[in-house]
């Protein structure tokens, strides 16, 4: 359970060994979203949306400016065309389309980056896209090939095509544990629409028990062993503040 | 003073006669934006966004159902083309694409309406629209034909060519108040890209002023006569609740 | 083999009693797209696109004016929101949002028809949402609703979902053929993401063995009956003009 | 009139004094658009399209891809978020947001770039953007800051805030010879919104005039000196591979 970054591909030498991730930047215009300010301070990564499932270019620069005041490593997290469904509705694209949406907008993210002195952490997929990926290994060659042209790590889901295709193609692969999203009983995420609240003591009892090594349970009580080294908490839900500050206490307490 | 609506052309027979108007769902996807659970139970009139600056089909459908469980009326409020820039950056625009645009949204929004069971009431564009049109005769005649063609009313600011070209054309003209945006001294709004809240007592106050004959005041003391039928309150406004419920008590209190 | 149209409903009272439709407007821009021109001089009914998949409200309106100087009848062609996809890649929508986004286009495109004097005659899904639709009864459900609300018929595949909806839920249904499409074994058509060009001869064949009670071939030499109202001409294809011509002159030597 | 790139900075050594430059990836999905292909193996740089006023990333993909196998140096050609309007209809944007366009577009760009083994080799704005750098210094140094943080040079036309702004802002400049556009008295280009075709004797009389330090004749008769170090030939007019094919005879006969 080391995050064991090979020094010089990504820059991910971070103080803790399990790194808190959060989506971050998925403001439109005027419409805010989340709770960037607050979660910037907690977590050590942020997964920061690059314009097509949310976030605009003055969205990104602001979001990437306040990762950078605030330590906070920054990665892509490139989503589907589909404003008006956040990323959450699954296209049927090719392995071609796959690549070139996503160079397109890590690439954009990286001009941002250059901006405020900060090098491109690593790539997570968004919401459909990431589920997507999960379960279709010519997606994910596409995927992974844009994080190996990067250099820099994905992030996914042990035991899914985003972790056997990394391994393949000699991607590092970050694997990350859930707290605020429900797991199916063969350890897929339950991704939803909108965002519900989470328990934060759920939330860390979860922490605590992964990181001791005792199974995680799926919303059918299945027991998972789910492998990981960055844990994500959404910044969208109503507490996320709340969820992250328990994760991070748990963290803190190692 | 009076709403004077001939009958069997837009339904604007309403109880007041002076309508209390707001821009309503202007959220996307999942961005939430404004007041407009709480405002449809204060307004009489909701100018709905139409898709462009703001709105998408899902939330006009529902913004459509919440105004008629309200008995409130339905007009479009149509934008520019820019989400990003909520419709309030100006954009070079050709009178036959103003009136394509208009003639875009108005339409979409009629689909709404009829399964709603609502009629169309009127007209009022959003933002930048609103501005240029306010000032360019050939292009206000491009949208003037768009309520012509709708046989609804137009709402907008006195002594523009919005009124100019209104009258020129046979097309019915409602004036509006603003009580959350200051005035030029030329008696022109002051459109300001994010809203800032507005003290419900100074727009209280305003009304109050303008209803028994005294000037509004520009930003710079200017004493101007605004002429109007309708007062327009901002939903986006971190106050506007209770902004327009203000209003709404010196409206009844007649 | 009779169009068969209720008076009054649709006004697709057309000369013939097979129509020839074609896909109209999917340009974008100075982007231009397809034969519309000379197509209009052939065809029965146009099937223009609404500004999702293809169009913008400048195209439809000069699409919908070429319909009208052509005595061409005008339905609305709803699309996904996907410009760069054109269309044709397949989204994970809800009955709720097909609903949304047919009633938004089809009802932008009702305020072009009303600029130019016509009626909406059917509505027509484009592309992939086509497909969706002949596949998935409660998708279908959300569509055919519209088509009843606006009372005019939908156009579909025969022994589709397309049709047993629109008849469980009294909607008037208008079989298709097509000619410059493949099908397969089971009667489904094979939609390309690029259209290829069609040898004219072989369309006027599969129109004149269709017409006379014979089976088409399907990809796989398959024989099928395919019940049709109107044969579908696509525009895009590089030699649209010659194919619907083609099949214009079998129609006419009825 | 020597192209005296410091070598390290954008690597343009090429192998003409005078580059000839074209706008090259303005597709959009399945609309194409211009004579790429045939332009390719006639120019020696490309402003490729950055999907915002035209180009996504598939077609980003393919243009970078034709321009390294014909040798041909790739530059960013940012504009406007408007693709109806093929960035041709000028927006009021502030300085961050025409600073924050570029960088994404840029940024975009330079992961296919990374993809195919080149590097960016200049921006150049896009047609609306084009023309309000031209007037707007304080936007000019929004855009020319961009520059500065990629190390490349600017293409635009002497004489206006394009040149005076990367001068005082130490950007290495680029001044075009327009061949396919009239220039006003005063030396600004009359962007056309749909190209016209350009005679080629004209377009190589007007480099020849030029070359040999001639005045350029304005629509007017004006004669205008025109300092340039690349000229400019436009992808989209019907002839525009004629036109380009002129004024490289021209340089080659130097």
């Amino acid at each position: 359970m080391q995050t064991n970054v090979t020094p010089g591909t990504s820059g991910l030498g971070l103080p803790t060994s399990v790194l808190l991730n959060s989506d971050m930047g998925e403001g439109l215009g005027l419409h805010e979203f989340g709770n960037d300010e607050e979660l910037m301070r907690i977590i050590d990564v942020a997964n920061v949306a690059c314009g097509y499932h949310a976030g605009d270019p003055d969205v990104m620069n602001r979001t990437v400016a306040l990762a950078a005041e605030n330590g906070v490593a920054v990665g892509a997290h490139p989503g589907l065309p589909d404003p008006v469904g956040f990323g959450r509705r699954r296209m049927a694209l090719r392995p071609e389309e796959v690549e070139s949406i996503i160079l397109y907008q890590t690439g954009a993210l990286t001009a941002f980056l250059g901006k405020h002195g900060l090098a491109l952490n690593h790539i997570k997929p968004h919401g459909a896209l990431y589920g997507m990926l999960a379960g279709d290994e010519e997606l994910m060659q596409a995927a992974a090939g844009t994080a190996k042209q990067f250099g820099v790590p994905f992030f996914g889901l042990a035991g899914t095509a985003h972790e056997t295709v990394c391994r393949a193609m000699g991607v590092e692969f970050i694997p990350e544990l859930y707290v605020d999203l429900n797991y199916g009983p063969a350890g897929e995420l339950l991704i939803q629409r909108r965002p519900a609240p989470t328990d934060p003591e759920a939330a860390a009892d979860r922490v605590s028990r992964a990181l001791s090594g005792k199974p995680v349970l799926a919303v059918d009580g299945t027991e998972l062993d789910i492998t990981f080294r960055s844990i994500c908490v959404h910044s969208d839900a109503p507490n996320s503040v709340a969820v992250a500050s328990a994760v991070r206490a748990v963290l803190n307490s190692r």
